[in-house]
Parts: structure tokens; sequence; C-alpha cells
């Protein structure tokens, strides 16, 4: 997950705790507290795999990383295998079920983004250090360092109390940073799903609002990517020869991509709005308190000027509106000077971010309805759907999300604050439908914490008040159901 | 020049001759008819310097090339001078003036295009050989052999009667198919412009319309190229964080392509018609007639259909109407599946045709304050003007064009139809803007002779009446002025 929008700190709201201090919690909370070197041992061993997913001569490291998970979580007392591949393995693994608790699922991943450009690390990626209270290493933050936090935390359950306050299943995958078809092909069967019936599922891949403003993410924008390609001639025509009187692929291109999007920021495409969830007033009033002036948003983006969606703040247009972009266009002669042809072809990647509940599918159909209606005479054009995934939206008022508040409020001392993130987690989107569960996105580490970038980190407060939230967690979630 | 469009030969207009012969013209015309392979063997001599002028190992050719011409000229009488440059040369050649005839300046050019791709070629590109009735050479019609004929037709007058009806200056250069820099540069001198002072520009550099169909060619369409580049942040953004808050440059450029053409097909930039010359009723007629069905104009495209201004015909669109066409697109990802990002950069290269009496230097001033106030928040752009040159029109009530009539219904035993060009000369609108001189532009080649490709041709028929036309021109001339 490499989405970051970066937010200055003033005006923090203070909100008081509202949590009721479960007796058994406070030993598991203590243990935290007293075992974090022992936790940070245990998080550079992980950190030394070097599980970059996509390097495929590191297929070993990858093995080796799945089967020191499969062994630190048997030394838990739980039990863990490996599915799904050989190569890349699911690890999935679980508490001595017992009856009449709810079931949680936490999802993490132990692959990493390759670590180049190497240069202007300060540390080498994969041999863990901190600097000024923060760890150092690829993966610190995405996602080995977060997941650990949840995997401490039934630990310290477990050794202070004999027993978690929930069921947990644990479902770690080595293909995230990579797509996830080796976890999308197992949630295909039905006997894989009965592995992973769960009531919640717990994802600590994303990150807080900023420093010391933890924050619950409600919301996942889904996405959907295509690519078009339009032909007119067999070849490139002379523009002296043609041009005026035959249709230019280039001109059709820009004038259908120029259209999807109107004055208003509105995309026009027919039913495109049709199953958009309206932010409510109450959702309105909560961004409308984080939201930072608009010259400090186009400054993280590194732009003069913002332009959307009119009637919405820059966070409502990120979060919780659908946006369309043009990802790439490929025409004709690009080389130095001029070339005077009709380019017989004109191709454009472009993608949706989409909001819950718009469904890809019918946004494609749409799609291929108003393309075949709006392309030009003499024209062809073939639209290939390289892969969609719908949004995510989680009820702030549920019981599940009023656990993780106030078990946040526990670990950082402060309420969260409610917020979504504009990107997309495929895999999160695709466990929701899957396991019918709804979804807790826990972010315990920075926007601006060089996520897939040189000098990753993980700051040891987040990771301290994160391992206390999770710990907590366990426990707010027992009574809910 | 490289346009072709391409027509079929049914329903020819019978025309009469409307000459009356000259008695002179006779003995001149019989020496061309008597002389054929003597013709032959001099175009040959001069398609063997492979004056690829881009190829600059071919330096040394065009030198030579360049000195047989002026070697030729002296052959004929006439005097001849190499100007301008010594890589390059003009070749100037004059006949002795004799005062109270007019002057015909006869342009021409003696680089050829590369051969490449050699493959297809079925005889070596510089041995030229006869077959079928038609001199195969790089070269044979583009510009050599054409060029050639007016040679033969100033031979032929001064072998028969000892001197020229009128007054004659040849322009040969050797930059045509890369820019004209040279002559360009020449122009821009006003002692050269005395030396090429003429009543009447004649240029043999395009085709007839179809075979047996010889015409004269009244207008070229001007030509303006630009590059557009739009920035937007600094680096590529992701659309997760910031797609649907932050202008996309894609997208923008796409909006801003989009709109330059309306429905109707008209350009939609201010002042845009302000100085189109529109077509006259005389004009459409002739057009009419000879305007084959749209499927024979789409078929020689290679489209299924064709599109442009609302109230035109394929061939006016072409020909007399002002057009707009994206040469190249550039922007974000062009790899291999997809990349959710909003570009920093996006950039377009695309070209105006331009019609008689649009301004390159109107439309730039135009196009940038259509830009400044179009151009979306958070975008900058930068405009460059890669070249422009205005279009050409020749009057057809003019003494000088009735002579070319008269001298191609004796070459060609049929009357020139009326057409126009829709590529560009640049070099001729120069040479017309800076002589202030109406061009006949008279093409002997055919519309399909492979100008530029392989197996590159002359016929040896149109070869013959046009240098019989050019022969008879020199006499029709004598009374213009």
């Amino acid at each position: 997950m490499t989405t970051a929008v970066i937010f200055s700190l003033k005006n923090l709201p203070k909100t008081e705790k509202t949590t009721k201090m479960q007796p058994n919690a406070t030993a598991a909370l203590d243990y935290v507290t007293q075992n974090q070197s022992a936790f940070l041992e245990k998080i550079f061993e992980l950190l030394r795999f070097e599980t970059v997913g996509v390097d495929s001569t590191k297929r070993t490291e990858m093995q080796r990383c799945a089967a020191w998970l499969v062994e630190h979580f048997a030394s838990l007392g739980l039990s863990a295998e490996l599915l799904g591949s050989e190569e890349k393995p699911l690890v999935v693994a679980r508490s001595q079920p017992r009856a009449g608790l709810p079931t949680v699922l936490i999802y993490g991943h132990y692959d990493v983004q390759p670590a180049e450009p190497l240069e202007p690390w300060d540390s080498p990626p994969f041999e863990p250090t901190i600097t000024d209270g923060k760890i150092i290493a690829r993966g610190s933050t995405d996602d080995k360092g977060q997941l650990m936090t949840h995997l401490f935390a039934a630990e310290a359950w477990l050794k202070t109390c004999g027993e978690l306050p929930v069921n947990v299943v644990y479902l770690l995958e080595g293909q995230e940073e990579s797509g996830s078809a080796i976890l999308d092909a197992f949630l295909q069967e039905e006997a894989n799903l009965e592995k992973l019936a769960c009531d919640v599922l717990v994802v600590s891949d994303c990150s807080q609002l900023a420093p010391g403003r933890p924050a619950i993410t409600t919301g996942l924008r889904g996405v959907n990517c295509y690519e078009l390609t339009l032909t007119g001639a067999q070849n490139d025509l002379h523009s002296g020869s043609f041009g005026g009187a035959v249709t230019n692929p280039g001109n059709a291109l820009s004038q259908l991509l120029g259209k999807v999007v109107d004055a208003q920021g509105r995309i026009t495409l027919p039913h495109f709005y049709d199953d958009v969830i309206a932010l409510t007033p109450q959702e309105r009033e909560a961004f409308a308190t984080i939201t930072e002036p608009d010259d400090v948003f186009f400054r993280s983006a590194g732009v003069t000027a913002g332009n959307g969606e009119a009637g919405f703040s820059h966070l409502e247009r990120c979060w919780a509106r659908p946006s369309f972009d043009v990802n790439g266009l490929t025409c004709g002669y690009q080389g130095e000077g001029s070339k005077t042809v009709l380019p017989a072809v004109a191709s454009a990647k472009f993608s949706f971010r989409l909001v819950p509940d718009q469904s890809p599918e019918k946004i494609e159909a749409n799609l291929r309805a108003w393309l075949s209606e709006n392309c030009p005479p003499g024209i062809t054009f073939s639209l290939e759907n390289q892969h969609g995934s719908p949004g995510m939206l989680t009820s702030t008022t549920s019981s599940y999300y009023q656990a993780a508040k106030a078990a946040i409020t526990t670990g950082f001392g402060v309420a969260p604050e409610q917020i979504r993130c504009g990107g997309s987690i495929p895999i999160v989107s695709t466990l929701v439908e899957k396991l019918k569960a709804p979804a807790l996105l826990l972010g315990w580490g920075q926007s601006d914490d060089n996520t897939h970038g040189p000098n990753e980190y993980f700051a040891i407060d987040d990771f301290l008040k994160g391992t206390l939230s999770a710990t907590q967690l366990l426990a707010e979630l027992e009574g809910c159901k």
C-alpha cells in the first residue's frame, strides 16, 4: 500500500479516553511494555530475510521467512501451516478455537518491495538498525514490523493469561507487493474460506494520519485499470493528403478522454454515480476537522493548485469520491522534431478510483457502451480491462469500530481520527467480500515513513503504541458479535 | 513533396484544344519528339548521382551533381553558377536576358530522399532502368526527371530557333527534401532576390490528377507544427493519494486537444478562420467534377469512413480547408500492464494544415492566448512552434494560368484539370512571397509514382508529354505580363 497524504499537526482535537480497562488486559499491556527489547530482536530477525517477492533469486529467502513465521507461531502455542504455494506460501496460523468467542482474522504480508536504488540508503536495507528512535530497514513498516505487533499482542495474552480473549486466525501472504495472485486463487476454494472464517478482519498495512494522530481507516477506494486502443488507417497517413478528411486516432483519443470529466469535475459516463454511497454528514464533519488548508495539501503534491469535483474538499475528493486518471498515452511520432502524420494507432492507459458501492463490472459495461456510441467514424476501438477491484467501507457505528477506537485510545493515549484512504488494497476488498466480514484498518506507521523508498522506517514509539493497541484490541473485541 | 491522392479514371471530361500553335513552337516541339532517346540518356546520367541530401557520406555526390548541372547548362549556352553553399550548392542558371520579355523562374531540386529500405527495390535505386515504359530510379519523378523537362524545353528552342521566347532563370537546390535552409537563407539577401527577379514561377515537383488527367495545382496548404508540454507535479503522483484532487497533465492534455475541433469538424480556436479565403463557386464546381465517390477516397486512405468539416466534400476538406492533427502523444507509463499514476508531464506534437491567407504567426499568437485561458489550475504549459509556412494560391483567371493551360493542352492532348494540393511545399510559398510572383505548379508525374518509396518511377509517356508542355509553355508565356 503506497498511498501517502501528509498533514501538519496544528489544532489537534483533544479527546478523552473512553475505555474501561479490563482486569486481564493490564497484565498483557504490562508484558508489552516490559518486553520491548525482545520484540525488537524478533522484528530484526524477520527483517533480515530478503523477501523481495518479485526477485526470483530470493525464493529460498521467501521459504525461510515463512518457516521462521511458522516456528514463531509454534513457540507461542499457535498451530501454523504453509498453504497455497511452495514458493511463496501463505502462512495460516490459529489459536485453539474456543466456543462462543468472536473470531478475528489478522491479515499481513511478509514480502517486501525491492530495496533498489541502494545508494540513498544510510544503512543496508536488510540489516536493520535503530537510528533516532526508528527501526530502519526494508519492510520495517510495510509490513513486517506492523504485522508483528499482532503476534506480540497474542504473545502478551498467552504469556500472562494463558489464553486469548478471542479466537485469532493469522493470514500472512508473500505476494502483496505483486498482486496477491496466490491468495486470490486460495480464496476461490470454499474449503479454504472455511479455514479463514471470521467475524472481523484486522489489517495493519496502512498508517496513522500523522505523528501523534492515530487513525482508523474506514474506507478504501477501489481501482479499475484499462488500456484503450484506437485504430484508424492501416498505416500512418500524410496529413497533407488526408488531414481534415479522415479521423485521426490521436484526435479521437483526445476527444474521448477529454470528455470523460466535465467542467465541474464530474465523470460523464452514463450511470457512473448510480452506486456511489454518498458521504454522511457525520463523515463530512469528521473530515472537515482534519482538513488542512489547501496550500498544505498542494505542497505535499508538489503542485501549485488543486482541482477536482465541485462541492467537495480535497480530502473528500481523494478519499470518498471516484476519479478518472490518464496514466499513459502512446501515439504517433515521439522523437525529435515534427512529423506531419495522422498516426494509424493511438492508445491510452487510464484508471478509475472507485468508491463503495461502485462495481468494476458495471463500470466496464457502461464504458464499453459509451465508447461504442462515441467512437467517431472510421475508428475502431479495443478496450482491455487490466484489473479491477471494488472499494471498501467499514461502518463507524459497529461494535468492531468502537472496539478499535477504544483499543487505540488505550494504546496511543489519544482517540483515533476517522479517515479513509484514497488508495486501494485489492486483497482487503476481496477478503471482505469473500469472508463476509468487516475490516478494521489500523495503521501504526506514518504516511511519510518511506514505504517502498530508501530508508523505510518504523518509529519505535509507534511500534510500542501499536503493539499496546493490538493487545488491547483483542480484549475489546471479546464482547463484539 | 509527398502528398498523394488517388483517383480512378471514369467519366473524363473531354475538352477541345484551345491553343493556337505558334510557328516556331512547331520546330521546338518536333525537336523534343525526335530527341527522346538523347533526353533519356541525360536523365539517366543525372539519376546516377546518389544525391541523398541527408546522408553526410554523399557530400561529394552533391557537388559532382551540381557541377554536372552547371556543365549541362553551359552546353546549352546558358550561364550557370553555384551559390549559397559549397556543400549543397544552389545551381542558378539564366538565359541571355532580352528586354521586353517576361522572365520565368523555373524551380527544381536535385537532392533526393534516401533509397532505404533497399530490399523492396526491383533494381538498384541509383542505376536507372526502363521497365514497362517507366524510368525506375530514386529521383526519377521527385524531382530530377521533372526538372529536366524544363532544361530540355530550353534546349529545344535554342537548338531550333537559337533563342528562347522568354527570359528564363533556373533555380535548382540540393536541400528540398530536408528543409531548404540554404535557399531560405539565400532569399534573405536583397541582392540575391534581384538575381532571381521574375514575373512567374514554374515548379514541376507535384503530379497529375491521374494517368491521362494532367492538372494545374492552383493551391497548396500551409503547415504549422507545434509541441505542447503540460507539467503538473514535480514527480508522478500516486492516483490513490491524489486522483480526483489534483489536475492530471494527461487528462488536461486530452481535454485541451479534444476541444480544438468541435462536433462539426470546425476548429474552435479564436479567429482561426478570420483569414481563410473561401472557395469560389467556380472552384467548388471544378472540384465537384473530379470528386470520386467517397468510398474510393476512403479505400485510398485505408479507412472505413471519412470524417471532417461539415458542408465540404472530402476533396475540399483536403485541399482548401484547414485541419488540425495530433501527430504524437507522449505521457506517463507506456510499458506493459498498468501503473496508477498521475504523470508529471504530458506532451503532444500536433500540426495545422493552413490555407491561404492564414498566417502561422497569427495562429501561434491566438493559440498561445487560448492555451493561457484554457490551461487548468495546477498545470503549466510550454509551447514550441517547430515550423510554419503559409499556404499558396494561384489565380485561375491570370494570363499565366491560361498560358499553362494552353501549353498542357498541347503537350498532353487534353486540357488540364484545376486541382489543389493538401500538402505543403514551404519553399514555394517562400519564393512566391519573396519574389512577389505567382507560381504555376505543373506536375508531370503520377500521384502513385512511389515518390519517397521503393521503385520510384516516371512514366516515359508522361516525361515526353511533360517536356512538350514545358516547351510549349515558353511560347505561351511570351505574351504574358
